[in-house]
């Protein structure tokens, strides 16, 4: 039985766009003898839809696409199609008005429907906000072949692998003793750092363990803050990978499953990146460059300080949307040093892109003038700086108003830590691209950027990170160095890890302490940035859940 | 027995000095000769105290919190204390790490702990991401009193109000049928327009039902967007209302229960508000007091347009902070038309807050001066409207970062809906008071505001919305008029309702598919905004989950 993995970037709510791009693979699989054709989770509505999950009028309006679907397609082919359906017994029964579901769709109809059985809650996910739990064991079978279906999360509660119970059920399992030859699993999971080889680990874990063969897709595509970075796969029954899709493009690859030893094959491998740089970069590009197109969006502009953060973004988005599509925008104020215009010049000639030089001398002069009688006899201080911020930002919005271009915002996870970054100012922007990058990281990303032939300038990695707000300013004035600043971020904001437990590391107590105050600080600026890109298992984003008015963090530091 | 409602104001995260005001009550009440005292649902860290749950040291200081509270209170109370406790099972069941409990404190001990069953993942909450259901019914006995606890949602799914099942369980039915004498039930649950007399309702129709007494204790206080509002009152057997704790404002309220005839008797009933502006004007305020206070400020800044909103926040702010703590900045430019600065003034005279006047002509000149060559050939529009309000924006958080003012937003609920503010322009802030009432609503509060004096100056309520960035423009050149506008609003945001539905009110279609794309291309912006305090049922706030990156609306409509 011929088999293909359609991995696909949907529009989140788009439905009918959505529907036809499933019909364009659908052609294309049978014209090549496919019998069963897979899709990601929701694949028709896309993943995360949200709140539109709220409306009447949406959920119905993907019935009537999911039955028009049904009725385009090749009749001979078996579609898996991720979908959205009504619980009609949730009043009745108390329980939440949908299900995240799976459709069968062959020979006209809808065959059969799946529900997903492991809802997950953490991080990004707030599945339980919209639906019921499937309460039973999910497949369905081509001439003899028994298929179970399991739906993202439902793979992701391996007792064995984990050492630990995620669920109290455990859907593998049940499909396991219902001895299906075959489990297939529709996903639309988030990229971030190294994902993609725990996914292989855990599955190729479960695969030999019961010995069967596992089919895993994988949505790809930006959505808001959240990068699917595609990387479906298969196994064998010995748990060998035996077909891999491209990283962060949409693809379409074929499999051979034989009924008679309940194997798989495929001629289709790509590789996996090779280095932790080349993964995060790659699904940059496929953030920034999907939230351009689906914002409707085919120009960026940006700011350009002569700094590594902008230069990085410039780059991302370069490799995004082409160079004669980012704007950068030089903005000079007398406290910027000669090389911050140099370098930004060379990193343009490098990439090049269009830029414009802006200063801001005389609009400083005007707020400085404005402000003047009630600043009397005040120090020049954080206020003074920010203005300078807010000054830029507010041009390059005006420039982003005035000709429709997307504004990109170049702050990296470690200022958005601590709250090195001005609100309304550098924070300006529709997408921050690399707000959760952590400097170090950033620096990193940089060198691989420039592994063969100079890219970013090396000036503009080599000199010390600096604000410029005011005379000889370097970062390093007010922080700890980025090495031991990024140690204390990754401890305390993605290992959880408590003030103790931070200071066995050895570094001083007075700067860790000073660290945590300043990450709840700026709990009121991470509020109000603009959606960042998520690479790491904790961002700034969707799954960031923090009080503001809350005294936790100085309490108790 | 002597009971009391400490109806109490908690800060998130702030477990020392929680504890303190618990047991600060505690001994008042042993003062009156209580036996049971009771405190809201996670008294103890305050509610919502979201991904500080995350954290090991959170819980475990906590349960330390819990174990001296229970050996510092007089001995002879029986406390309910609402605090967040492990779940010992969790992995080896697949459940969550935690529970949301009530700890019985009595005599030195932690006697018993319940926990919360029914688990609300609706709206604002998001409980499912923390926490286990508990699966027992929960009571205890005093003497030969069976008194059951419930942890505020486990109320709310009483089939018989609702004419439908929200849960799979019914904790109450439980708590029946095991023939306890007292329902007691501990909540924080947030404010909104109407709710005080749907909780009044839904616990007279439980408490006739099944003749029992029901005592309810609310959390009062701000906690970011969300408002509690006290409230707390207690029904006798036959479903009256017999006390009322006061709203929005802390309380400690005393009742009796005779347990010969099953009876609660009280002479406290603080009245309820007689307007649903009276009503919503009290819940701003505390709203704006508790965000500034609990965020360290004492004072606040705003601008002051010679609009209504505006108007409306700085008598807000002027109630919840003092006329001395209120600083207007009025910033015309040369679009302004002359009321709007002595419009302006009249106000800061009726509210004695203090003042300044910024003009803005200067920075304008130089903005356009600087941008000059870029926006050749081009025509005014929203670009240069839009750097009026971010010359203004960065004014005001010049001033806020100066001198140590929370910069408060004005923007109302109907702008916000349609994206007719500046992203870093007037959406700038901490805070964003007004920004889930509607423009209608806001005019109501401020006639409600001058029914007995004049507070709001007439001219700012009587003349014609304008955003004045351009020479006479009025909000009604680009919308329709407000009482229209925040129909359709109320509709598609509130109700849900599909564009077809919204057609049946009789309003024009294309008007109604103008506004519905409108709403949907400002996601951005509401992502970005500050705070806004929830006083509706579908605020743009912790509850509204929208993609931005999205098409549903535009292909649908």
């Amino acid at each position: 039985m011929k088999c293909a993995i359609a991995q696909l970037n949907p529009i989140i709510g788009n439905l009918s766009r959505n529907a036809q791009q499933i019909n364009e693979q659908a052609i294309l699989a049978v014209q090549s003898g496919v019998h069963l054709l897979l899709t990601p989770e929701l694949s028709m509505c896309g993943y995360p839809p949200k709140d539109l999950l709220l409306k009447d009028s949406f959920i119905e309006q993907m019935r009537i696409e999911l039955e028009k679907l049904a009725q385009t397609i090749p009749p001979q082919i078996y579609l898996l199609v991720g979908t959205v359906t009504e619980n009609p017994l949730a009043l009745e029964r108390g329980q939440k008005p949908l299900y995240n579901s799976v459709a069968l769709l062959h020979d006209g109809d809808i065959e059969q429907i799946f529900h997903k059985r492991l809802l997950p809650t953490y991080d990004v996910f707030e599945e339980a906000r919209y639906f019921s739990s499937g309460n039973q064991p999910n497949y369905f079978s081509i001439d003899d072949i028994k298929i179970g279906v399991t739906i993202c999360e439902d793979l992701w509660n391996d007792e064995n692998f984990w050492g630990q119970k995620n669920y109290e059920i455990n859907p593998i399992k049940d499909l396991v003793n219902l001895k299906v030859d075959l489990i297939v699993n529709l996903s639309a999971s988030p990229y971030i750092v190294g994902k993609q080889k725990l996914r292989e680990a855990m599955l190729t874990d479960i695969a030999k363990r019961y010995q069967k063969p596992i089919i895993y897709v994988n949505q790809i595509g930006g959505n808001d803050d959240l990068v699917f970075d595609g990387n479906s796969f298969a196994l064998n029954s010995k748990g060998e990978l035996i077909a891999k899709a491209k990283a962060c493009e949409d693809d379409l690859i074929y499999l051979d499953y034989d009924a008679t030893n309940n194997n798989l094959f495929s001629t289709v491998i790509h590789r996996n990146f090779e280095t932790e740089e080349e993964e995060i970069y790659h699904a940059l590009v496929l953030g920034v460059k999907d939230y351009a197109s689906k914002c409707g969006f085919s120009k960026v502009v940006l700011g350009l300080s002569g700094g590594i953060d902008s230069a990085l973004v410039a780059t991302i988005a370069t490799s995004a949307l082409g160079n004669e599509n980012v704007l950068g925008i030089l903005m000079p104020s007398p406290y910027s040093s000669s090389h911050s215009i140099t370098d930004a010049e060379q990193l343009v000639d490098n990439l090049g892109i269009n830029s414009t030089l802006l200063p801001i001398k005389n609009v400083m002069a005007s707020f400085d003038n404005t402000l003047d009688s009630l600043f009397v006899d005040t120090e020049f201080g954080i206020a003074e700086e920010n203005i300078q911020s807010r000054i830029r930002g507010t041009l390059l919005m005006a420039i982003s108003n005035k000709f429709g271009y997307l504004l990109l915002s170049t702050g990296n996870k470690s200022e958005m830590s601590v709250g090195y970054c001005t609100l309304y100012g550098d924070m300006n922007g529709g997408l921050s691209v690399i707000a959760d990058v952590p400097k170090t990281k950033v620096f990193s990303l940089c060198r691989w950027l420039n592994r063969d032939t100079e890219i970013i300038p090396e000036n503009i990695i080599n000199k010390p990170p600096s604000a410029e707000l005011k005379p000889d300013q370097v970062d390093q004035d007010s922080l700890p160095p980025y090495d031991i600043l990024d140690d204390i971020l990754d401890r305390y904001i993605n290992q959880h890890q408590s003030m103790v437990d931070i200071e066995d590391s050895g570094d001083d107590v007075a700067i860790i302490k000073k660290i945590v105050k300043l990450v709840a600080r700026a709990e009121f600026k991470r509020k109000q940035a603009a959606p960042g890109l998520k690479i790491t298992d904790r961002a700034f984003g969707t799954g960031w859940k923090m009080p503001i008015a809350s005294r936790w963090y100085f309490d108790n530091s």
